[in-house]
């Protein structure tokens, strides 16, 4: 018995040129789009007569692109309505977008900024749309105002208490939108400045009290957004005993671990949240 | 509001050597743990006296290891149900594991088998358990025996209907059990043969028709088996127009492209299958 | 017969905090250790008495770390003297490092700048020192004043002259001291600054031509740099064809691709440069 | 001035299917080259007149495959004489090839096998050639027979002597031919047998005297070859300590670290060993 299924063209690299001012603008995105409805005789007897191809939806990334991007939220929505619309075998179409960033240079050259990604993830039926905007790969880190003890001891516990450890993360967060229309730039610039500005003010107990905070910041600031959603793995940064060779190390010298690490996942919901459907 | 939330060591590389007899042994693990439960007051108030630090979480896997692995399933049943019963603040521990292979060139000495990983997801609550068995980054390929036709054609359609290509993917495989005891060497053993001769002698009119025949298949040869989900990216290889050259190309001459690919996400179920529960 | 050799602690990671100040100070580094000399013996017998651990060398960055770190080629310095002048041994010393910058969000508080990294390669025998700055993995990309026409044509020449591309690179800039003291870190600034601000106001006929005009820039405002090496990989961009779709792409719709792409590799010395030695 | 110099297309991944039996054949590889010669105009004024464009090197190697590719040592030489021979300005090509191997699951269905690939660098000019083979990411483990003590102490040593301890390493040789005809296959074959075999037969005292015994038993097995280069980083498993859980731990647990690793490189040349020249 066919169960859940979708497919879908993933990561379409699509650079957008809009040369129409003296400076000229750019978007730089990796659209991803999987789809789901009436496709269990492609599935069942290699009928294809259901299926847009994955090839057509790439050029229609390509295509939708020449009229202009604007923003994620936006492209992805006109991409997902289309195929919903376009094709009654499609019920679902869920978009998945990366965008990277560019700081400007002059007026026709730019250098990449930083390694996080502005993200989307849009899901359209022919009933409903939701919208999840999105920040990855946000690298902080605090060297203070972190302390983690009163934690539960067992025969396995080696971990010494600490007031005061360094804290280093790579947020990624996601936030859902209780509409479908909002200003999605001033709400991205919004949510990470409050993700970025509790990180570095919050005197922290544990990541756990961390993650929320920034969460309920958010929140508080953006009332379109109705839940955001984040997974923060505790980056670790272990204090280098230096005794053996006759030193201190107050504070000084870390040791920046790969692997294993903590890996928290938490979600911060306001209390009327309508419910997600299938936003995620 | 706090929502779903969980926390865990990820990552913890743990090699397990067996010397008992002139033939050593080893299990190569990959072991990530998360756990759900009544964390309400660490994410308000930062108050750990319900944490169990996900420091301890990697001891304990390393303790655990010391009296032998064992099959994957196992050793994460022993691990999960540990977390489950010892703590009161913790209701469901899963334990995610990849598994890699070594082929033995000598007694005590030993080779990287290739890339693909067994894996398995665990889950366990005070009153039931799930098991997930798999296979990840299993790469396959066929020259032959592979058509694409018939499918939708819309103003953005420019694809050419095939009777013949290559079809490659990156078989990423997960089977759910129907119980919680089971030879699961064994079937892993018979439901990756199944995936790879599936694979091989399906005459495929679509990768979603291969798909779904791949875990008919599995699911005919292990009766304790009630699910398999796949995920199957179309790594496109896309024939060489050598005709600038004044040169043929009989389907001899292909570029491999790396993005933007195909993705084929599917799950073929037994018809009884008992509800999936947490078992995802 | 034994040849050329080398051995060394690779990629230690670590993390020097400064706290002195009401505002903390953070550096960020990847250290790796090169050591050659006189090592036949362990080579042959597997007589370890010439050989310096990998581990002492690891847990000689960390020791020495403590003190400080400062600029990472006096850093880099520090170490490679201290391997050569403390054992016989070794002849020389090698050390590599990346840094890796954070911006500041709060006096505690640092965001992950950029994916770009500033390196250093240090080269000490007991007879010399060389020091070579760099900056890697600087991505720039300019939509315009990028041409390309009047190549070789022959039987396999498909090309298109273009006189507008877009020129996308991901800078890899190594810069050879003549000296062993200067100040470090306001030449990669001036450099660093030389070679975004080149790219940016160049008119480029061709990727080559921008890579010297790049490092003739930088040669010029730091005169105690002797030589500039740079690797500068062409990520072709391509105008997508959207006519299947009767729509016209004036330089607005590019497909961003990932593999092949075009490596150029270039060196710009000063005219009277020192002989390189060990430097490279 | 203009120092050294070169540029080429990397990374073409090409796809080549024999279909002439009943069982086909593929090769599966990734060819980069590098050109160098008289590129000076195109550096200082732009003037790509002796510029043989990269996309026409992508262009040449579809071209070539399609004739066959037979041993990439082979494939590699008729591309780089290619490239010297048809233009003037180029004194110099350098093609480096990788290719994946693949299992046979059927006539015409195949599995990816291991991870490790085989690897060729040919340098060809109008006077000579040179050829140098090799393989990649073979990764090895054992779990005994490898001893580590007798090396030198110092103030900033920690690490404890051992008579038994686990050895692993992902090799990454290279092994230069005498000669621009040989058995390409074969050498392979018995190169990679030796490696294997003299890692899992030697009783280590240190990763440099496993590293000469293997390359010293390549060289005896393959007149051909004249200098065998290896890299092989000391992937490190630290013995766990249990004792805080009151267990013992009898080599049997260990933590498989991810960075920093121990880097151990080195030559083995036959006495009388051509000078390489350009080879490498």
């Amino acid at each position: 018995m066919l169960g859940d299924n979708r497919y879908g063209k993933a990561e379409t690299r699509v650079v957008r040129v809009d040369r129409s001012g003296a400076a000229h603008q750019i978007k730089d995105l990796n659209v991803s789009v999987a789809l789901s409805g009436d496709f269990t005789a492609v599935h069942l007897t290699g009928d294809n007569s259901n299926v847009v191809p994955t090839d057509t939806q790439k050029n229609t990334v390509f295509a939708f692109a020449r009229d202009g991007i604007g923003e994620i939220e936006d492209f992805g929505l006109r991409l997902a309505r289309h195929f919903v619309n376009e094709f009654e075998s499609v019920h679902t179409a869920r978009v998945t977008i990366e965008e990277f960033a560019w700081h400007r240079l002059h007026d026709h050259a730019f250098e990449r900024a930083g390694a996080e990604k502005r993200t989307c993830l849009v899901t359209v039926t022919r009933e409903q749309a939701w919208i999840v905007g999105g920040i990855s790969d946000l690298v902080l880190l605090k060297t203070t105002d972190s302390e983690f003890h009163g934690y539960i001891k067992d025969r396995y516990t080696t971990l010494a208490e600490t007031s005061d450890r360094i804290m280093a993360t790579s947020v990624d967060a996601r936030w859902r939108f209780g509409e479908t229309q909002a200003d999605w730039q001033r709400s991205f610039a919004t949510i990470t400045g409050c993700l970025k500005g509790q990180f570095a003010a919050h005197h922290s107990l544990s990541l756990q009290q961390t993650l929320y905070a920034m969460g309920e910041t958010a929140l508080q600031a953006v009332p379109e957004v109705v839940e955001v959603r984040m997974a923060m793995p505790n980056k670790h940064h272990f204090l280098v005993d230096l005794s053996p060779f006759e030193l201190t190390n107050e504070h000084a010298v870390y040791f920046a671990a790969d692997r294993p690490y903590g890996l928290i996942e938490g979600s911060v919901l306001r209390e009327n949240a309508p419910d997600p459907g299938q936003a995620w």
